[in-house]
């Protein structure tokens, strides 16, 4: 079982049918999640404010489900579910670590209309309470995969006509040289670190987007976001 | 006295000579930090492992300073340091509660150019360790201006020839929209309620980001982060 934290996570949860078990505090009032509920027949319990505290989170805002456990692919599943005609977009996340980070590239994943998150089941971090509060639901829609080899898995992609774009604040050529009207793999370095040197040479394209500034680059979520809104614009 | 925590975030209030004490976890070996706060003749002080816990901070990366207090602006001192022939940019946060989210918009705000970022003094976050550690070092360069009013705010801001753009969802027009030459200040709602309704009919124009799947918004910091991206863009 997996918790689901917060109203709109839990909303978009009980949307998706996953919801097992659903906890209240006394007093809780949206009626739009105690309907949805009902009308699934979930067993809803009532705690008084006292022991909801043992959620030990703070915005849990009264509202924590039990759901079935976090599904995530494999990389074939993945491309047997892409139609490579349509161009589809993946992303490639290089040893990301922090859960705000991936809960984040799941939302923006789920507006942009990303085929999969593809991360390595090692040094990442993956799907858990904080990824899936952060992702506002979209833990519910988007695509998880776990590989174990991030290299093999580009050289998948590769052979699946993908173009595999990474981005890197030192890149010579700017967004908009991104190439149109072809699946594309979008590689997203760590926090700390960026994108790994491997990885990095097999990246057909590394792209940057035009920073001003002091600060030397901008946070994983929101580049990889200003990414997928550039491309998702010139369709 | 402020607490700034993390590598990026202490390195980058080192350059801004704000540092007045620095503690190193015992072992710490980040000769860029060690060596500029040797140069500012700064109190470094070592601390065990064990003694570092009390900073409370899993992510301290064994490095915490203790700075000069955050600095914030009046709307008059932002208004008089901003060149309004230049078009400057002013990012206005109508009730926003994440620290995670204002630390993000001040990191895109350096990366983007933008002159100023204004919020409410009550109902509001405002600047703290964890908005300082998210920002990565940028809450030493974007100026932030705490406003009793936002609505007062936005009469002056348009007298001084602001164009209004306020981000929704609902929005019938996208971000193509916002007019070029001129000053601009961008309204970004709260996480929960989005814009209020006073405010909104205070916008000169509401945009949108165009958005496919299933959550019905992005996060508060990366739409910010896109329209940003978008205006640069275009200039």
């Amino acid at each position: 079982m997996n918790r689901i934290i917060g109203i709109n996570a839990v909303y978009e949860s009980l949307k998706s049918s996953r919801v097992k078990k659903l906890y209240l505090e006394e007093g809780f009032s949206n009626q739009r999640i105690i309907e949805l509920a009902k009308k699934q027949k979930i067993n809803l319990v009532y705690l008084s404010k006292k022991e909801f505290l043992k959620f030990n989170n703070e915005n849990n805002q009264g509202c924590v489900a039990e759901t079935l456990p976090f599904k995530t692919y494999t990389l074939s599943e993945i491309l047997s579910d892409c139609d490579v005609k349509k161009n589809p977009i993946v992303v490639i996340l290089d040893e990301l670590n922090d859960p705000h980070n991936l809960g984040a590239i799941l939302r923006s994943s789920d507006v942009f209309n990303v085929s999969a998150i593809i991360y390595k089941n090692r040094n990442s971090v993956s799907l858990n309470e904080t990824v899936a509060k952060v992702s506002a639901g979209a833990i519910n829609y988007v695509k998880c995969c776990e590989v174990t080899n991030l290299n093999q898995t580009i050289a998948t992609l590769k052979e699946h006509k993908f173009w595999v774009i990474g981005l890197a604040g030192e890149a010579d050529v700017d967004l908009k040289s991104i190439p149109k009207d072809c699946p594309l793999a979008v590689v997203v370095g760590s926090e700390g670190y960026g994108i790994s040197r491997l990885v990095r040479e097999n990246c057909d394209l590394m792209v940057k987007i035009p920073m001003q500034g002091h600060v030397s680059c901008l946070n994983a979520s929101v580049s990889c976001a200003i990414v997928l809104y550039e491309i998702s614009t010139r369709k």
